[in-house]
């Protein structure tokens, strides 16, 4: 487990009762970030994919170093009010309120085939959200890939409930 | 100009009177992103970087590739509150205000050869905090990255005036 092993578990982070599993000490270790990155580029280099799309923050480490060695552009996904051209949003439902996620609405060309990164799936709320945002500007999305997946908290099977390829490089258990 | 031609310049943002670079136009584009990366790494490829740090968020975006491709680790310098472990902080002064960069601290290891990179220099306030904080850890920063230099503001000077290499790939004039 090259990759679940250099993953740090935070107790109680950032709220009581949480597990908050920490890709830093992944990323700051060479062969950690090398083989997180090699493992998401083997598994799509053949799927012809025309852009990666990462979300804010942690999604934008993965998914830079995955655009640049599938030879594609790299188009962030960004909380409210981060981007600076016109964008197009969708809202989704937090467990207590919402929030948004938002893309320039010139970023994703029709038809184009598309990589989403993002760190860690959970309830799958932020993922959902993004795929949908990709769609509404006439891209396909071709796989979600995280380097996390909580499978007790139900998001991988949302997705794929939906009819989306998932692709995860390791599980814990719990939330 | 295979770089600079492909920021985008969007008046009046955040606020009136500020030409935003928009750095999102050169990084959905195959050709910009790798040619941003190739600079950077190309220039620093013989100076044995132990590791690259780089400043939320859109310091991720380049300096993860650029770790990838030099073959070390990434250590994220973020925002306050939202690194999960024990940090280090270091306050700066804002035109209103302040704000403040935070690192774990156990990211660097003493005597480390880094490279800090960010999307952009203007007054150099964040990069210098960075700086000072990538030294309190026991780094040696190696130099300082930038894809846009806005010289007329005055942070690559200031900077240089402190003895740090500043090395960027395009210049604008103005703030």
């Amino acid at each position: 487990m090259p990759i679940k092993s250099r993953i740090r578990t935070i107790p109680h982070y950032p709220h009581q009762g949480i597990m908050f599993r920490d890709i830093t000490t992944l990323l700051k270790d060479p062969v950690g970030l090398r083989l997180t990155i090699e493992k998401i580029t083997n598994q799509y280099k053949e799927a012809r994919i025309d852009t990666v799309v990462g979300i804010e923050a942690r999604g934008f480490i993965i998914g830079t170093p995955v655009a640049f060695q599938l030879h594609t552009g790299f188009i962030p996904i960004r909380k409210k009010n981060k981007l600076p051209a016109k964008t197009a949003g969708r809202d989704y439902q937090l467990e207590y309120g919402s929030d948004r996620v938002e893309i320039h609405v010139d970023a994703i060309q029709q038809g184009n085939r598309v990589l989403l990164v993002d760190d860690l799936i959970a309830t799958g709320g932020t993922a959902e959200a993004a795929v949908k945002l990709i769609e509404d500007m006439g891209g396909e999305v071709v796989a979600c890939c995280f380097v996390i997946d909580l499978p007790d908290v139900g998001g991988r099977a949302r997705l794929e409930k939906s009819g989306y390829e998932v692709f995860s490089l390791c599980e814990f258990e719990g939330g």
